[in-house]
């Protein structure tokens, strides 16, 4: 348990089908370096948890609706991924608009698997160096972005990997951007 | 019971996760106007079919892996939804590359709902009109298509619907466009 992300709150979207562990690892490695953590979902509060897009394995009820809230009260955005997590967000303007604000002001985002789908969505990948799930890459790479196939890519604030086995390099990079803060960089 | 396909060969492209319904419709009309279909995926031979993506509804056992057949011994091919079917499905050359020959040949293909990311994977899309389940719309135009919000499209051969709910239609023009045969101006 550090201190490093003492006072910084975080925000975590997500909806029924997100991957249960991409979900809880983030959160625990941002809240044990003292970080706050608020789930935003879209339609229902209680937000169901899949492991491997293939099965149930539990419920998680979110602090709110991303329509009730605004990316000025975080500074930092974790995307979990699961196929139908981002396949049903990146269809609700709300979701789109917050993944968006994050980038306009420079505030760290980590997105990991199918979680970058909202990245291209949200029309913030031209000329960004990141990865994701494979299946995403010509998506991602025909929303401008250049695709590489590491267990995590930072670039400039923005912090990808690829799938539940990169997850403690996911994190621990995720934890280094939110001590940092915002990049000046990162206007897209 | 028609006879207009007798003699057509039609290809269904699926893996596990694929849509029950987007399945057995489009595979019931175009077997009951005389067309043949073989079932091709990868993998495993027992495909999963599921109900709205979220509850398993049976099991179908394909005829064979797609890697074994080519293109050139079907006369048409079928992409059903499903969220994980071609999520999984764009990962495999064998069949991105079965996708790709159907157009290369100006044969009929029909996807419907999540189905169209094969066609952004295989590189098939620039200056087509289609339409999806609206969550790949941003991922279709990223990939040169016009994307429009039609219970079915029509463009040179190439039939789109967008959900379980246009399947009426979108049999009825699979059927109809099979029964042309190949458009000389689908030579994408």
């Amino acid at each position: 348990m550090s201190n490093q992300l003492n006072g910084r709150r975080v925000a975590i979207l997500a909806t029924s089908g997100v991957e249960r562990v991409e979900l809880e690892q983030p959160r625990d490695a941002v809240t044990g370096a003292g970080a706050s953590t608020t789930l935003v979902t879209i339609d229902e509060l209680d937000v169901e948890l899949w492991d491997d897009d293939t099965e149930i394995a539990g419920t998680a009820r979110a602090d709110g609706l991303v329509g009730d809230v605004s990316a000025d009260d975080f500074d930092a955005l974790l995307l979990p991924g699961g196929v139908r997590n981002p396949d049903q967000l990146r269809q609700d303007d709300d979701a789109v608009g917050f993944v968006r604000a994050f980038f306009a002001s420079g505030k760290p985002v980590a997105a990991i698997c199918h979680g970058p789908w909202l990245l291209a969505e949200a029309g913030v990948l031209d000329g960004r160096t990141v990865t994701s799930y494979p299946s995403l890459r010509t998506d991602l790479q025909n929303a401008g972005a250049t695709w590489v196939d590491e267990e995590v890519v930072v670039d400039e604030g923005l912090v990808t990997s690829r799938n539940p086995g990169d997850l403690d390099a996911f994190c621990a990079k995720t934890v280094e951007e939110i001590a940092e803060g915002k990049h000046a960089g990162q206007t897209a």
